[in-house]
């Protein structure tokens, strides 16, 4: 059974994992015969959105692997302890906590970082070989983590596109219900919530990632 | 289109709306063609759990609407502010939030009580002969919201079924990829996370339980 490292960034599209996208990329491992292992990084969150009102909460944190953890139903590891050789490949969902706690692209586009951590682990699994598959805004940390000849796509917004393209790689417009993929480097990647406008619409996408991601390794 | 409103309780198995249960509900309401709304009480939680520890984080408070807004992406109404005229049938998903926000099942058993606005909403969808389907540990909620002639499952744990059991209504034992229905009283019941072993076992018997709410609404 092969098995696939998922990493996390929150729990809540507007300062954490896309729940939707993270519940489907799930869903879609254990339908298609894999395992997964949920992990994030243990840091504080950018900030804390109250998504009700969408305004930041004001005084308030939150550790990005303690609310992960609500997303895995506390089944979740340590990003810093996980070992890229337990895995044969790499997923990693959408939501602004991977703009905003995976990486700092929200904040800072193209002069962005990725957090040590994420860039360790997921080059390790990329480096040996293994595919990695990311979902929504996620994509946008690509050319940071493949280097610039990476292919990728965040959907269809020019600016968004351009942003992540100043980093390096090539973006490529694609529709919600399909996926890019970077035969070379084993890069799959799919709009989701860049583009979605129902949960079915996000799935759509995610189910061929997900298909993609595990033919590949 | 058929519109169905959800009563969410807010966002993790342990403190609020278990989130896989919740998504893969508003998967299958959207993939067979139904609009939906979700919407929870505008209280505090019972309390915090850290879902890394399974330990209460003391001191900690959260609400349950603001919570819930997570698993609906923003797109969520207060309960009180919600008709029940608006809607063809309820669901409500599982998790500890059922029994400790949106009841107290999970502290007082067969003593609890039912959140008054929980109550008046779905007595109201109820008699107006709507059908309502509630998941994993919701169903203990039946005794109180349909009379004492209701059939429900909670899975097939001696215990809980008793426990509920002593509030009024008939436990059925059911394995967690089909669901308990009666006809008479339009209430779908199943499992879900109290068996459940993976996602994909609580998303076969929640995929039934939708079909069966939508050909009844």
């Amino acid at each position: 059974m092969k098995k696939v490292a998922v990493i996390l960034s929150g729990s809540g599209v507007y300062d954490g994992s896309e729940i939707y996208e993270s519940v489907l990329t799930l869903l879609q491992l254990t339908e298609q015969g894999a395992a997964y292992q949920c992990m994030a990084p243990n840091i504080d969150q950018l900030h804390v959105i109250n998504h009700l009102t969408g305004e930041v909460a004001e005084g308030e944190t939150r550790n990005v692997l303690v609310e992960a953890a609500r997303v895995a139903r506390g089944d979740i590891i340590d990003l810093a302890t996980a070992n890229p050789d337990d895995y044969d490949a790499l997923i990693i969902p959408g939501g602004f906590g991977a703009a905003k706690n995976l990486s700092d692209f929200a904040i800072n586009g193209s002069n962005c970082h990725v957090n040590s951590g994420v860039v360790t682990f997921t080059q390790a699994i990329h480096q040996a070989g293994k595919p990695v598959g990311l979902i929504c805004i996620a994509p946008a940390m690509s050319p940071l983590l493949f280097g610039s000849s990476v292919k990728f796509t965040l959907g269809n917004d020019k600016e968004t596109a351009d942003t992540a393209e100043a980093m390096g790689g090539t973006h490529i417009n694609c529709p919600v219900n399909d996926i890019v993929v970077d035969e070379q480097l084993k890069v799959v990647t799919t709009p989701a919530y860049m583009l979605a406008g129902s949960i079915a619409e996000a799935a759509s996408g995610i189910k061929k990632l997900v298909t993609r991601v595990l033919d590949m390794a």
